[in-house]
């Protein structure tokens, strides 16, 4: 398999958060010939949003996506009112930054004001999620904003995100937002999805003429890994076979980013910013 | 919903194995009236298979199903065949403590001798864990052993069990052992796939005229879960839909035993083991 074209990498902010600022991890790609990142959005309001368009411009470091924690379930009908209003802030931002897509982090149980999951009703969590995404693709599309439901690893299913399956979001896809670049995508990450049987029938449906695959991150699975949330790898360390799923994606038409996003306490985090976009560089063309 | 009958309440021996050996599993549950064990295999040799059984049979308690790692998956042929051979002396031992089924671990990706994971090839895992299924079957049949696959959660895929899904092991059982009754089944274990949002309708097909709901086992996801293999909960301290589920494969026809299986170094591990018991026999009763 022939290498990847430097040119699609990009930095999940997330990958650098301990180290950087979202101005240090601006610059700091900026100078290493990295022409896109794809911020969190707590990192983006550290900054403020008009602060980090100016030094996106300023660095000509552009976007290829942009992170929201949408947690549409809510215990109530005021707390999924009060979610929702914060996702059309969401597109706002994404649309103020100059955001391709607006990926969401769909949310898994209900949980109370103070953050507890005070609820186990994974299907109804389920409607939240679709009725939710309905209602943002109604303020979204209108307005440009695509929005790429990622599906995250069923380990997260209670706590992060109820959706668990590129068929889930596949699903969701066709009862919200049928036919071709309807507005509503999927974001592929590698680390949620590479144990799936179904992975490769799933990204050629996202596909082709459905025109789904909004954006494709890489990070890799440890063995042993040692916490359900922080401990991802670099690309070459762990167990997915990256180049047998990036050919996966190419063949369904997908021709954008490789967002690099990797949540590391025990080593990553701890390393030298500078060193771990190094890794980046040569683990995306060495590897991905 | 209506209570478990009591007596369905099956103890697997993992829920007792740090403070326990098996001989003390055996009286101590005898004593509380449980009728039922499911024991690991590597606690059944540290006791010896005879006098196991000599035990199980002056107790009074039988056994829900006997439960192996059988690690199909090999670096190669030689490594394979030797799995294989181990497989069977298991379902010898399967047969000699008369367990209704002979539940399987069945590997993750291919380990050298030392037990490194040195394999990336995901569907080449999958394809050893279907012929080696295969070549058991050959063996197990005649003789009259039940053999059950245990969908695992994703995130066990590299390290114990590729097989991830009930649909994956139906699929399995349709290939391998065709029609009703047909010496496959599959082990349902809640913790494992409670988060499938296919998971009813696959419940659905293992059940009924398939007849393939060998066993099913309980105990809860915690939130949060704070280590990968050894942070189970007790019934009803974790987000876990129990009565809906056990509404399901009732449905689908099940009747048999409801194993409690619950690995849990932080809590239940460290607890007095009548004490645990006592949760188990209540918690059966009051959440399942």
């Amino acid at each position: 398999v022939a290498s990847p074209r430097p040119e699609r990498l990009s930095i999940n902010t997330a990958t650098l958060r301990k180290q950087w600022t979202l101005s240090d991890i601006i610059s700091g790609c900026a100078r290493r010939g990295i022409r896109m990142i794809s911020p969190w959005r707590d990192q983006v309001a550290a900054t403020g949003v008009k602060e980090t368009a100016r030094r996106l411009r300023d660095s000509g470091v552009g976007l290829s996506g942009y992170w929201s924690r949408g947690l549409f379930p809510g215990v109530d009908r005021q707390a999924r009112r009060l979610a929702l209003d914060d996702n059309r802030r969401a597109v706002d931002e994404a649309l103020s930054l100059g955001a391709p897509c607006l990926a969401l982090v769909v949310g898994g149980l209900a949980r109370d004001p103070d953050g507890r999951t005070t609820s186990k009703d994974l299907a109804g969590a389920r409607e939240m999620v679709r009725d939710g995404i309905g209602e943002l693709l109604d303020y979204a599309r209108p307005a440009g904003m695509t929005l790429a439901i990622e599906p995250m690893h069923p380990m997260y299913a209670a706590e992060r995100s109820c959706v668990n399956t590129m068929a889930h979001a596949n699903d969701l896809c066709d009862e919200l937002a049928p036919g071709s670049n309807s507005g509503l995508g999927i974001a592929v990450d590698v680390y949620h999805v590479w144990w799936d049987p179904e992975l490769r029938a799933q990204i050629e449906r996202a596909g082709g003429h459905a025109g789904r695959l909004a954006t494709y991150q890489l990070s890799d699975w440890l063995v042993p890994t040692t916490d359900l949330a922080l401990d991802r790898g670099m690309m070459g360390d762990g167990v997915i076979e990256l180049p047998l799923i990036r050919s996966w994606v190419e063949a369904a038409g997908y021709d954008g980013p490789h967002e690099v996003e990797i949540y590391s306490e025990r080593n990553w985090w701890q390393r030298d910013p500078d060193e771990v976009l190094s890794f980046c560089i040569e683990r995306h063309q060495s590897v991905c």
